[in-house]
């Protein structure tokens, strides 16, 4: 999201182990507790360093969350490839999409963490609002045909996300319980219709 | 939920009015705050009583809570209510039913109190999950006659909870501004198919 990430690529050598390993603890944390609750102490022991090199690599809690946010995939990317497929089947491939990242650990816990801080801390909604607005209206409904693209992927975008919470985080039966094919045979036809028309 | 909620039938004169203050007060600091960063101290400031009384009353801040979800509207008899009109509007009224519950303060308030709460509050999620078990898997599935039903109702519960979260606490837009009926043309059909095939 900033250049701030790019340690990653190894520009930093020796500093970039460190850095992941808060940014890995940071993830957990968030998920584990949501952003209140969580102290740059907690994370700096998860990591196994000390809470004064949290505060040398990021400066602030909000700072860890940010980076710590950094999606594993990125709307940008993502959005053309599932729009590269056939038309027909693209409410499936989204859901399958969805069902693909909360498998991976290193996926649900990023969102998990996102969606428990939206709920308490306004920083958070706001981000949670500004990834759901860039990812669904500015980069799906433009590819829509239909007039009211945007609401229609706002709309497809809310299911998704209840979907998760409910199934995931909440947890409600049968629903957390069901395969990822009985899921996919309700919900990818709705999301193929508010999408397609 | 339970005989304590009892108080507003007037059985106990002169403490129902302090009773109800604290809960009002109570349901606008949880929905505002969440659960964790909640204090009894809040609560009575903001009910204009001494913290004392919030603790004779209710003991635990947890049993304030329990109170305070006490919703506006009840699954044993929302849901015969929803089901005796004709089943090819079941949809519509579901959805209806939902949007005119967040457009009243009464009903908006304890539901964001709940979702935000449960996202980070364990008793709460158990709360949530055992609300929407019981509304959806308990009242509504029995009433449907697909094979499916349970997973059918959770499903269609995940999209309404998913609905409200996206359009009301974390507001992306267009759905936040949409009317009322602009979302009930997309919603109703797909909630009318998850419940009746």
């Amino acid at each position: 999201m900033t250049a701030a990430t790019g340690g990653r690529s190894g520009r930093r050598p020796g500093s970039a182990d460190t850095r992941g390993s808060i940014l890995e603890a940071a993830r957990t944390a968030f998920a584990a507790s949501g952003y209140d609750a969580t102290t740059i102490r907690a994370i700096a022991t998860a990591a196994g360093v000390d809470p004064a090199l949290v505060h040398h690599y990021f400066g602030t809690k909000e700072a860890v969350f940010v980076a710590a946010l950094e999606f594993p995939f990125d709307p940008g990317t993502m959005v053309p490839t599932l729009l590269a497929g056939p038309r027909e089947d693209l409410g499936e491939r989204l859901v399958r999409l969805l069902l693909a990242i909360w498998a991976d650990p290193a996926g649900r816990e990023p969102v998990t963490a996102l969606l428990r801080s939206a709920m308490t801390h306004e920083a958070a909604a706001t981000m949670l609002r500004e990834f759901l607005t860039r990812a669904l209206v500015g980069r799906l409904a433009p590819m829509l045909d239909l007039a009211d693209a945007e609401l229609r992927a706002a709309v497809a975008g809310s299911h998704l996300v209840g979907l998760a919470l409910v199934r995931y985080v909440v947890r409600v039966e049968p629903l957390a319980s069901a395969t990822d094919d009985e899921v996919v045979a309700l919900v990818a036809p709705t999301i193929q219709r508010y999408l397609l028309g």
